[in-house]
């Protein structure tokens, strides 16, 4: 069996940022998961001595924090400023453009309409900068029932599908006369899906690894299952069965922009072993 | 047989506008035709003496200019206003407020791409207002080879079809970071191709009427002949055959907006008398 690994994925541009930053900071703890990625996370505090916070409500003797990757609310970096530590900002700058935009977008009367996951961190940080009216959704169904003003600013979770969010903006162009579309999609991100779809055609089995808690692998994970049947979706090396790679020609995996190198690595040896 | 006119149709509020003042102004030409329709600016020629040039050049002796209800460029309002010649603007305000958006728009360092045809008045008149690149266009094929700034302003031409402005819409949200969408759609035009698509649904016969060259009837044709196969385009009552309504139940009638009630009402006693 052929193993090929996507010509885009893993590790994106704010990850490798952060875990750089996270790396340097012996001591430090996260408010939050730095990156959605368990096995990266706990290298971070065995080699590294990083410790994940859930919130800053957790902060005891910390001299510096670092804020995750999908960033913090507002009214959180406002709480954490008036504490006694260095703060590290490890906000994938790809984030801190729409909390930017949420900001300026309410400043300017416009209602912000953000398409995303309600739990989502980097939902619950960019939503946190508008200080107009804020609807965070998924689908047009949820705004059914809302009235909206004549001015809608649109913002898009880095890592969602453009063709999804196209078809809310096509929805919202119906109800206001002007709609600001802001395409903060990540090219990480659609790079990454890119690859995964190509591969996926010729693939008769597809790996997709990255923590079950992150958005843009379960996009990869939906790409790939929608061009090739057996696609699986796998954090560690462990959940593999050989069973799944019997007769099978093409394999290929991608992984999401949380996932390092390491994982994918080991992930395709173990496989390489089972033929 | 069986004759339905569409809940909505014929003269809009800007026509119409257009028209009334017309009337009060014996003595004075248009630049351009004042509306897209021939047997009405006829009427307004033999009934009201109001005359239409092709151009400001045409003008001689005249006290009073009539702006079109398409508008004209900002190029030619200059020309006209150095003129001694008292000018009334029947320009809609459907078509005004796109002006201004070009306007408006360039001066914040917007691309411009405007939904329309090159061809038309007024896509001609709201493109003159733009003073940064303007792109009149009717479909994505003409931006493929462009290389496009990173902050697009769309505007469409009042009388296009909301689902064909978003396809312009979701191909450009590919191809730039902020695409800010104004929907200058007029809701006439809306109302009158919903009335149309409902009544072309049920009617076995469908009479469309209208200016061969006006923009809104020829899309209530497209929507018409989509839903009735038996659907016509006329002008006026000389156009039907009787033989079209054979074993015909429901026949339909819609008409553009820049068509006026006395020949909706003859064409419609023509009808009625063939059965």
């Amino acid at each position: 069996m052929q193993i090929e690994i996507a010509k885009n994925c893993g590790f994106c541009f704010g990850v490798r940022r952060a875990v750089k930053i996270a790396q340097k900071a012996s001591g430090a703890s996260t408010i939050g998961e730095l990156i959605h990625n368990n096995l990266e996370i706990k290298r971070l505090q065995t080699e590294c001595n990083v410790k994940t916070l859930k919130s800053i409500d957790e902060l005891t003797n910390e001299k510096t924090a670092i804020i995750r990757t999908h960033g913090i609310t507002k009214n959180d970096l406002g709480k954490l400023s008036q504490k006694d530590i260095k703060i590290i900002d490890a906000t994938c700058p790809f984030v801190t453009k729409p909390q930017k935009i949420a900001a300026d977008m309410s400043a300017a009367g416009y209602e912000i309409v953000y398409f995303g996951d309600k739990e989502h961190p980097e939902a619950k940080s960019v939503a946190s900068y508008a200080t107009n009216r804020v609807h965070i959704v998924l689908s047009t169904d949820e705004l059914e029932n809302i009235k909206l003003s004549n001015k809608i600013a649109l913002i898009s979770q880095t890592t969602k599908k453009i063709e999804k969010y196209s078809a809310l903006v096509v929805y919202l162009m119906k109800r206001a006369k002007e709609v600001r579309v802001f395409n903060t999609i990540c090219n990480a991100t659609l790079e990454n899906q890119e690859a995964a779809e190509e591969l996926a055609r010729r693939a008769d089995i597809m790996i997709v690894i990255g923590g079950k808690n992150s958005s843009n692998t379960k996009q990869l994970f939906l790409i790939s299952k929608s061009l090739c049947k057996d696609s699986y979706h796998i954090e560690n090396a462990d959940e593999l069965q050989k069973q799944w790679f019997i007769n099978k020609k093409l394999c290929g995996i991608t992984a999401g922009a949380s996932t390092p190198e390491w994982i994918i690595e080991n992930i395709a040896k173990t496989i390489k072993n089972f033929s």
